[in-house]
Formats: C-alpha cells, sequence, structure tokens
C-alpha cells in the first residue's frame, strides 16, 4: 500500500468545534521532543501549570493535562472522585450532561439527573432543590453544552454546593476563553475542558484544575503500583478504578516528586502550552470580549439571511449559534455545498436536534471578522441555490452593522473616557 | 506571567524513550486541522487503520487508534475484555507487567501472577503451567518490557492459548517495529503500542488491534450513550466500565457507523500516520533489520568501554541494553554531564534496579549508526573523567569493528546469491 503524507485540503472550520488551530499552536507541535525528565521538560510542564491556572482563573496548585481529549477530562475528573455507591447529581440540559450522567454512572454512582428542555437552561434554586432532594456528594454539570449552544449559569452554584457540603465539578471544553468563567470566585472544585474549541488547539490534550478540596478527597484514595512503589506507600481506600486517569498518581507526576505514570504526551503539551500562553498574551478577558463581538455579529448575521435562532439566546454561548433549517432545505445537502465550493465546514446536530439545526460556531482563531463575512456570503449563495428565501446582502449587511454599532459604541465610551480624564485634569490645574 | 514560545534545546534521546521524533513525524503534526466527519479526516482515519494492519502484520479489521498514551491503550485493552470477576494471568517480568497486573486488577479482575526475575524471561512451559492451573479468561503479557530491556518470546504461545480458550493480550510499546512481532502469526487477540519508541513519533496516541474473537466479546458488552442512542440500541451486559476506553463504541466510531464518541485527536493522528507510513515505506522487516544492527554496535561498544551488560542477552530487544554503573560512579552524575556537556540523554532505571543500571536506547530515527557511535564517544570521555577504568577508544572501536564484520557479512552473503545466480544463469545457458 502506498500513502502520501498528511496533506489535509484547506478548510475554513466555522462547526462547534474543532476549528482551525492558531499557527502559532502548530509550529508549537512541530517542536522536537524532550526526554520526560529532563528540566526543560519538566520546566514546560510547571510553566503550563501556571498558565492553565490564569486560564481558569483560580490558585489550585493541582491544575495540569490529562492525556487525552477532553472526555478524559471529565472521566478522569469523576472517576477519581466517585466511590462507587456515591450519590452524584447531574442537571441535563443538553448532549453532554448525559454524557457526564454515563461516566458518573459507569464509575459507579448512584446517578440523580434533573432535565431541562433543550436551548433552555436551569434556575438556580432548580438545582438547589434537586441537591435538598438527593444530598449528592457531587454536583456535575456542563458549563457550556455545544448539543444546545447554552451556558448554565454557574456563578450562584458554588455558595449552595458549599452550603450543602457538595462537591461542584464543571466541564468547561465548549466554552472556556469565549465565555467569562472564573473558578475559584464561582466556587468550583473540579473544572475539566479542552483545547479544541475557543483555545484554538487540537483534540487530545485536557486541561483540568482541582481545589484543595477535590484533591483532598482525591489523595485519600491513593495507591502508588507495585512496579515503582516503595516502603512506607500505603493504600488507604479502594483504590480509584482507573489507573490512566487516577489524579492522585497524576499529581504526583505533575508535582514535586515526579513519580512516573504515564510518559507525558509531549507534543500536545507544547501544544497546550501554547494556547494557554496565548491567550494570556492576548488577555482572558479581551479573548471572551472578541467571542461576545463576532458572535453577537455572526448571531445577527444569521437573522439577516432570514434564519431562526434556536433556544434561549439570553443564555447561549458567545462561541456557537444553532438555526433552524429552512422548509423544504436538505441541511446535508447545505453543508455539503459548504464544504465542497467554499471549504466552509458548519455542524449539523445531535439528539433531539438532529436534521433540525445547523450549529455555527465563531471560536478561537476563528472568531475574526473575516471568517464572519465570508461565512456569511458563502451561506447566502448557498440557500438560494437550495431554494431558501434569502434577502440579498441581509447576512452580511446584518453583522456589518452589528460590527458597526459596536465601534460606535467603543467611540462614544472612549470619549466618555476621555471627558473624564480632561475633567480630572482640570481639577488639577485649578 | 510572560513566557516565550516552545523553543526546546537540542537533544539526542539515547534512554529508553521517547526519542527525538523523525522530522517527517514532526511535520504531520505540524499541519492543520480538520472537522471530524470531513471526507479528508475520515480517509486519514481508514488509511491509519490500513497501516497499521500492516505494521502488526494482522487482517484484523478493528486495527485503530486509543486517544491517549500508550498506557490509555493498555488500559482500553483489558478494561474492555474484563468483566469483573474474570480471571486474568499475567507473567510478570519487570515493571510493565506489573503495570499490567494493576490494570487488570482495577477493571475488578481475579489476577494471578507468576514472576520472573528481572533480566529473564519465561519459557513457554511455565506459561502454560499456569494457565493450566488457573485457568483464565485472558493472558495478559507484555511483549518488550524497557525496565528490563527484555522481550518475551510469544511465538509460541497464541497456540498455548487457542488451546485452553484464553484470549491472548500483549503490549508491544517497547518492542514494535524494532523486533519481530506477527500479530496473526503468532495467535495475538489484542494488541496495544506507543509511538514513542521504535515508532519515532511522540507519547500520546496508542495504535491497538483486536481480533475477531476479542471483537466478539468487546461488542457483546455495548452499550450507546444517552444523548445519542436511538431506538433499537440496546445494553446486552454489564457496561464496560469507562466510557472514554470503551472500545465497543470506539469501532463504531472509526467504522462505518462513525457513531460519534470522543473528538478524535486530529494531531496525533496525523503523527501516528506519518510514523506507520515511514515504516511501511521502509518495509518492517528492514526496520528490525535496522535496529538489530544499530542495538548490535551499541552493545558491543558498551562492552568495549569495559561495561556489563544486564541481563540475559540472548532474550534482549534490539532497541534498547542495560548496562550495570561502575563501582564508585555516580549514575546521576554521569547522565548529568552527558545531558549537559553533550545535550545527550541516557535512561535511568525503575525498583530493583534503580541506581544499578543505565539503560541506552538505539531506537526509531535514533537507531543510527551516528548517533551511536556520539553516544559512545561522548560516554567515554564522561566516564573517564568519573574515574572509571576505560580504555581509550574502546567502545567506538568495538562498534565500528561490529559495524565492518556486518559489512562483511553483508558482502559474502550478496557474493553467495550473485554466484547461486551465476550458476543458475550458466545452467540456463547449457
Amino acid at each position: 500500500m502506498a500513502s502520501l503524507p498528511i496533506n489535509p485540503p484547506s478548510r475554513l472550520l466555522m462547526g462547534p468545534g474543532p476549528i482551525n488551530a492558531d499557527p502559532r499552536v502548530l509550529r508549537a507541535l512541530s517542536a522536537q521532543l524532550l526526554g520526560q525528565y529532563d528540566p526543560a521538560m519538566t520546566a514546560y510542564m510547571t510553566e503550563t501549570m501556571a498558565l492553565y491556572r490564569e486560564v481558569f482563573r483560580t490558585a489550585n496548585e493541582q491544575t495540569l493535562l490529562i492525556d487525552g481529549t477532553s472526555r478524559a477530562g471529565i472521566e478522569a475528573a469523576l472517576i477519581s472522585m466517585i466511590e462507587p455507591g456515591d450519590r452524584v447529581l447531574v442537571p441535563v440540559f443538553g448532549r453532554f450532561g448525559h454524557l457526564l450522567r454515563e461516566i458518573a454512572e459507569r464509575s459507579g454512582a448512584e446517578v440523580h439527573v434533573i432535565e431541562a428542555e433543550w436551548g433552555t437552561v436551569f434556575t438556580p434554586e432548580q438545582i438547589e432543590r434537586a441537591i435538598r432532594e438527593t444530598q449528592p456528594k457531587i454536583l456535575a454539570v456542563v458549563h457550556g453544552d455545544t448539543s444546545t449552544t447554552m451556558a448554565q449559569p454557574l456563578d450562584e452554584l458554588g455558595a449552595i454546593c458549599r452550603e450543602h457540603g457538595v462537591i461542584f465539578y464543571t466541564d468547561v471544553t465548549a466554552s472556556l476563553a469565549g465565555n467569562a468563567f472564573e473558578a475559584d470566585a464561582w466556587g468550583l472544585d473540579a473544572v475539566t475542558a479542552g483545547l479544541q474549541k475557543c483555545l484554538a488547539g487540537p483534540s487530545g490534550s485536557a486541561p483540568a484544575t482541582f481545589s484543595p478540596r477535590a484533591v483532598e478527597l482525591i489523595d485519600s484514595r491513593k495507591s502508588i503500583e507495585a512496579g515503582i512503589r516503595t516502603d512506607g506507600d500505603e493504600v488507604l481506600r479502594a483504590p480509584i478504578r482507573s489507573n490512566y486517569f487516577d489524579l492522585a498518581m497524576i499529581f504526583d507526576y505533575w508535582g514535586e516528586k515526579r513519580l512516573n505514570h504515564h510518559t507525558e504526551a509531549t507534543s500536545m503539551l507544547y501544544a497546550a502550552r501554547e494556547c494557554a500562553r496565548l491567550l494570556v498574551e492576548e488577555g482572558i478577558d479581551v479573548a471572551v470580549e472578541r467571542h461576545r463581538m463576532h458572535g453577537g455579529a455572526m448571531l445577527e448575521g444569521l437573522r439577516g439571511l432570514g434564519l431562526e435562532v434556536f433556544g434561549d439566546v439570553s443564555h447561549k454561548m458567545n462561541n456557537v449559534t444553532a438555526v433552524y433549517i429552512p422548509q423544504g432545505v436538505s441541511g446535508d445537502a447545505v453543508r455539503g455545498e459548504l464544504l465542497d465550493d467554499y471549504g466552509i465546514e458548519i455542524g449539523t446536530s445531535f439528539g433531539p436536534l438532529h436534521g433540525k439545526v445547523w450549529r455555527i460556531g465563531t471560536m478561537g482563531y476563528n472568531a475574526r471578522r473575516d471568517t464572519v463575512l465570508t461565512t456569511l456570503a458563502a451561506l447566502e449563495q448557498v440557500l438560494r441555490r437550495a431554494g431558501a428565501g434569502v434577502s440579498a446582502g441581509g447576512g452580511v449587511g446584518a453583522a456589518l452593522d452589528f460590527y458597526s454599532d459596536e465601534r460606535a459604541a467603543d467611540e462614544r465610551a472612549a470619549d466618555e473616557a476621555r471627558a473624564v480624564e480632561l475633567a480630572a485634569l482640570e481639577t488639577v490645574d485649578l
């Protein structure tokens, strides 16, 4: 069998992720490897921990990478914290809530689920009521669920969890860096993520952070492999059911002990470090604002094309929008034509939304003005040829108006700031 | 916090792995991403399956990547095949045997262990006796264990397993492509590997293959997540304890159904595909022969430096050699000086060998004449300065002699082949 080197076709990935990686992340991926215990390698690991503390907005010492996709991060967090029989409460408002439930069940938990209709989120009161009723050890909830585009507000849940002695876990794969998130201020005990959305990297590494309370729980279950065990290392409790996802061992690998566990996925570590480095360089708030602006332009542009937006827009993530596929139009045919004729990918959907909505992302490296306008321009052409009623220039026009309004608002804000400054100077002069 | 882009120092990695990646693999890593269901992406997945069938020497349809390090591959294989209470036999002859035991235990197996002294391997009779005694469902044995440098002969074990109705699993992370391996001819049911040894790639992707018998076992435990379940999908048995490592679901993701599971780690897939592509281009037998030759030169060179080789050399892997640290010499100081002054990394060791031997690899991209001679030249200098008795030029000389003898043997073989050819031609002429 003869095969050629990798040479992917040029694509603009405007679906719910993965999206195009930032070229600087691709360059980091191509750096030569290091030995596991090379001082340069362990320094990169330590720097990566510090960078993700900034990204997650946390002081947690145990902030590190799980070597696998974002789903691996979820499983590592849940299986390391759940002892068989533990009660876990999972509020489900989309596909990834079902995934949390499923992983918790496989970890041996007694899982209690509350469900919200797809396209909506829970109120803090609904979640607190369920906590009172089920008395869980862990609350596990997705922050942003790309299946519905919704972001569950988390800022009030930490206090509720503290009050009831509940460990508070969330997955922020879809939302991190595109929407406000504050691990410590919101009282999170465990948070997992992925690189392939607003972090502008490839799938395959899962940044995660664990509060001292979560670490205490996990470390109480620590066991050490026979092959590298020394005297004094004792198993205290029933071991964590996974070796690969045993966070107690992973903490010791990333920590001062540097106790060998897996062989760190060096290239993915390089990528994950670069994703965080670029975000910190840009500023997390600036990145969130960039996602708000370009996500807003896309939303208005899609409406301008005559498409109806799915779900409760006031709780939509900045970085992804779902729109109903117009009557009489084949969702797959439109997606295929966009890909074949324009090299642009938009997303299909799962479960109850399958065949009903497209999901269109503006995230990470692709949260930009040129990607928004190009996508709207191409989508207009494809929709027209598919027989949908679209107004010529309506999508691009609405997006451009949105950008103008944003700029005008920025200028007004700058003028006001300047006026305040001048007033202050005049006061000084007097 | 300001941090700079990734810029690793130049290293020649001559330890037990990871080693330097082939530059072509690094270039593959830096290719831009694709959507999960882009036809170009699914074509790369399908090509990767075909390439690894050649690397593993198998016709198994289910030949794919587990998204994690080689340890993830081991856990995926074991947790997907083991139902709690199943008996598993693990012959342990080094650290990674302990790892198999540990992962099987955490998967809920009743594990039976037989142990061989580090530096030795088992006879087929010893393993067959243990199979008779313990009647396991699964035999799980490491092929090459880098902790001791030994390779367990596997070629007779498949027939024994068939006779006793035992599923035969091995991990070939350390050995694949550097030592002969034949998944089908040797009767393997499940095999897992990694990229960071003789495959010349980064850690973080685990190629694996499963026989129809293993697939039948795994598929009988299939379950589908609620979030993407449709009518007719039913849970048949107790589900696999892990979602991330549920091979039944991973088969459906890589197969024609393309049922969404994780988001494939695209960059690591590119790397894994390129590792296999380069091997197939070189020829698997040619690659094994290359490892035999340069591993042999390193072995003779180390002996030529006056170092004593650890373990049963007749069962040593081609790609790694352990030598005793000379009396009065600090193993860590020598390794540190090699790294600091020459940029060359050699390996330390684990468990009972810790502080007693160095492990020196000649694998993947670094199984070359220049790397062998450079390492021996530098090691001679460092050993001399550490006060060890070394003969000037003894290491490099022995390696060069080995290469000369190999070349002479090659020439003799070529001469003989030419003589046979000529004789045949003369016969034709008559």
